[in-house]
This record gives structure tokens, sequence and C-alpha cells, in this order.
């Protein structure tokens, strides 16, 4: 007998994972969060029913997300990230020589079922460099002024319980939490299946940074496999590495990819337009 | 009631699309083509229940396989199509200022259905600057000598009735019926699911032409949204287009896409060179 986890990714499209046991489950006071064993692609965590991560391709995702905002910076030393309770972004982030890293998840459990069953991602969860916060993300970040020179919203997609991580004030919270050089990034989705949830994020991006932009990267388990990551800075330019920075060790993320992953194909530039068809 | 056409993408991975109704259906020769009509996507035509093409995402396949080596030519004026029966990859080819386009493809019937079902794509099959012929890629290439500027190999994967077009003996006809800066591009699948493939091939392409190389362009039907280009040129350089060469009127490909899409993550980069994890 077999056994199928599916994912509704968008209306129309569904994917479909085989399973070979489930490792672990729970019902949150935010979500359902399950961790199941793939032949495919390891270790996955789903909540309620949307793949986040796996073992296989979630490096495509962590290093995108992490090093271009990183590497963009000449010298971080504090980051944040908001959400991301697998680990997998503190992994990314702490291979660059930072003091701290922040890391502040809604949902308790979520860290501790990475912690449990996804060791390859969740490793560096406990590095003395690391503090972690249960709580909203939202509410932590209204509460930081000039303390970050990343920040990295790695959450859930725009809709439910993450939909106030896209909108104007949050954005606006996330600004004053920066350095006075600082940038942040945030994941935006696919640009071929949600195209006006991508114009829109990054209209109020532009409309609130000094300096905005998008780049995409690949990531398999995601829908459609193309996907997109805004950007927004105080200051710095990110379409390049600073001073020729380089992240070690890294299969995804390179410095050419950091440049490439900005070139986008026109049917992306006239969403960003605020065209999107 | 819904139905949905589901795909086996690879071993433990299925996309499945919903589907309106069946345009039309038929058992050829060589396999069962189907025009599906879709909401997300358009029309779909499939090949033994694979996505080849669909409506709204093919622009992204088909401007890659052929923009990026016409681009690479300085002034390609013959090219021949190997497979590409749906009639996308000379549509685009008819974009460059080209004298003829030759397209051999095996199965009569999936022309038939194409042109029937699928105007969008095949609307240039009949153009006075093409010439059709019902037959054996492999054969008709062998026939050619010092013909062609811009050979494009736009099959079905390598596996199964087209598994010839992926061979040493096939490629090296192909060197033969290029003129002697012709350039040559077969789609090579999935990087991520089908990573000895790509290696395989392109260690083949790059025993036997001049220049080799490897780039990437995302299609969100494909599996993993990743998809890998193989080229092989006599002569010309074709990480940039040629001479500020460009196209009109694209949604996908552009010039700094073209440069942009020979910038491989390390992860490929190990496979290209024979390191597949």
């Amino acid at each position: 007998m077999e056994y199928w986890f599916t994912e509704n990714q968008a209306a129309g499209l569904r994917v479909s994972i085989q399973v070979e046991g489930v490792l672990e489950r729970c019902k949150t006071p935010y979500q359902e969060a399950v961790v199941s064993r793939t032949a495919r692609f390891g270790g996955m965590l789903t909540l309620d029913n949307v793949i986040q991560t796996t073992e296989r391709d979630e490096f495509m995702y962590h290093e995108m997300i992490c090093h271009v905002p990183m590497c963009s910076h000449p010298a971080p030393r504090r980051a944040l990230v908001v959400g991301g309770g697998d680990g997998g972004s503190v992994r990314e982030i702490l291979k660059h020589p930072v003091e701290r890293v922040d890391l502040v998840e809604i949902d308790e459990k979520v860290l501790d079922l990475a912690r449990r069953n996804l060791p390859s991602i969740s490793c560096k969860l406990d590095d003395p460099r690391v503090t972690v916060t249960i709580g909203d993300g939202i509410e932590f970040v209204k509460s930081a002024n000039d303390a970050y020179d990343v920040i990295v919203v790695d959450s859930t997609d725009p809709v439910g319980p993450a939909v106030g991580l896209f909108g104007e004030e949050f954005l606006r919270a996330i600004k004053r939490a920066l350095r006075g050089d600082g940038l942040f990034v945030a994941q935006t989705g696919s640009p071929f299946y949600f195209p006006d949830e991508v114009g829109r994020v990054f209209g109020c991006v532009k409309g609130i940074f000094p300096k905005s932009g998008v780049y995409l990267g690949c990531v398999p388990t995601y829908p459609g496999g193309m996907w997109s990551y805004t950007i927004g800075s105080m200051a710095h330019e990110f379409t390049t590495p600073a001073g020729g920075r380089t992240v070690p060790g890294t299969k995804y993320y390179s410095p050419e990819i950091h440049r490439a992953a900005f070139r986008l194909p026109p049917f992306v530039e006239r969403i960003l337009e605020g065209d999107a068809d």
C-alpha cells in the first residue's frame, strides 16, 4: 500500500509526495504541524497541509533568502529571523561572522518538531549566538528600534495567519527595527501563480524603503518551482555582493547566482510595474 | 464533479491538474496524445500521460530553448527543429530573420492535434518559410550535411522513444548537420530530479563539440520547475547574445536572462563535473 501527501498548491493544481510514515504530528494553537518521512525528499515539514520545507531541497530556499541580504551588507553583526521555526535560516545566517541572531517564532511546537525530527535543518538553533523568542513577530519587530543589520521574514505565505507579515504597517516597523544601513528580505511567493500578491508586496516595499528589488530562485517543492524574494534596503546596494563577500560550502548560492537572481524575465518585470495579467 | 489529470513526474512525486474537458485524444503508432482544456493552464498537450506543453506556461520553455541559440549566432538563416510537433519552437524561431525552418516530427498526429486545438502554439506551422517532414529525426539529421545554423532538439524526455536523441551517435550526426559555425541545443530535463541524465548528456556533448554548456530556465509544469538545456557550438560563444542581438515581444527571454541563465548553482556545476550526489 502507498501513502501520498497531497497539497493544493494553487487553484487547479495539486502536488503529491509519497510518504513512508509520519514522524510526528500535532495540533498547535495556530495550525496542524506534521513531519513526514519521504523517500524522495527526506523529512518534510507541513503546516496546515502546505509544504514548508523538505530536507532534500531546503538548501535552495534557505541559502537564497539568507545569503543575498547577508552578502549585500558589508559587515552584518546582528540579524533577526521572523518565523523560520525550522531553523534553516538561522543555520545559514550563522555561516557569516555575526555576533547575534534573534529568531521570533509564534508557534513553539514548530521549533520542537524541527528539533526532534529535522536535525539537518534545526541543528544551529541552540548555538550560543542564537536567541529564540516565542511570540508574535509583529509585536517583536514593533518593539525593536535601530537594532538589526539584516531582517529575514521567513514566514508562511501571505494568506491566513501570516497575512499581517506582508502589510504596510509591519513593513514600516521593519524599517524602524533596522539599523541605518540595514536590509530586510521576505519570501513573497510564486510570480507565476500569485502575480498579484508579488506585485502588491513589492509596491508596498518600494513605497517604504529607499531601495527595493525582487530576486528569483528555484525551490522544487514550492508551486511552480520559481520563487520570489522581495528586498528592501536602507542604504546598501544589493544586486551584487558587497566587497567580494562570499559564503563557503553553499549548494545553491554563489556570488554569480546572487547577481543573476536579480535578472528578471519580462513577465515578472511587468508584474513589478503593476501590470500583472 | 471534478476531473484531475495526474502525472508521475518522478519517483514519489505526482502533479495533478484540474481538467475541464478533453478537446481531443488519439492513440497514435507512437503514443497516446491528448489535448485537455484546463482552467489554470489553458489547453494542455500530454503524450503518454506526460505534460508536454500548456498554453499558459509554454512561453518559458519555447523562448529559452530557441532564443538562446538563435541569439548566440550572429546571423542564423536556416534552422532545424527535431520534434517540437506542437509548433512552439517554430513560432519562436520565426521571430528571427530566418530564410527557412525545417521541422522533423515522428508523429503526424501530434501536429494535427496541435493545429486543431492549440492554435496559439501551432500558429506558425504553415508559414511559407517552414517545411515540415514527418519522419524519424535521427534519420533526417543523418542525411543532412553542413546545412543548419541552429538545430533545436525539442523532444520528449530521454526515456522511452526519444532515448536515441540523447545518444552519442545522434550528437555526432547533429555536428555534421550543422554549418561550420552552427549551434545546437537540447532540452535535458531537471537537474534536481534527474541529475545523472543531465550529467551524462552534457558529458557526451562536451566530448563532441568544440564548445559546450548548460543553461537553466523555469517551466512551472515540468518536474521541479527548474529545467536544463544543453548547448553545443562549433565556433560561436553562446553565454551572451551575439552583437547585441535581441528579440521583440518576449515574456521570459531577454539578453539579461540569456546571460543569467548560464550562471549555475554549485550543485548543478558539480553535476556537470560528473559529481552528482
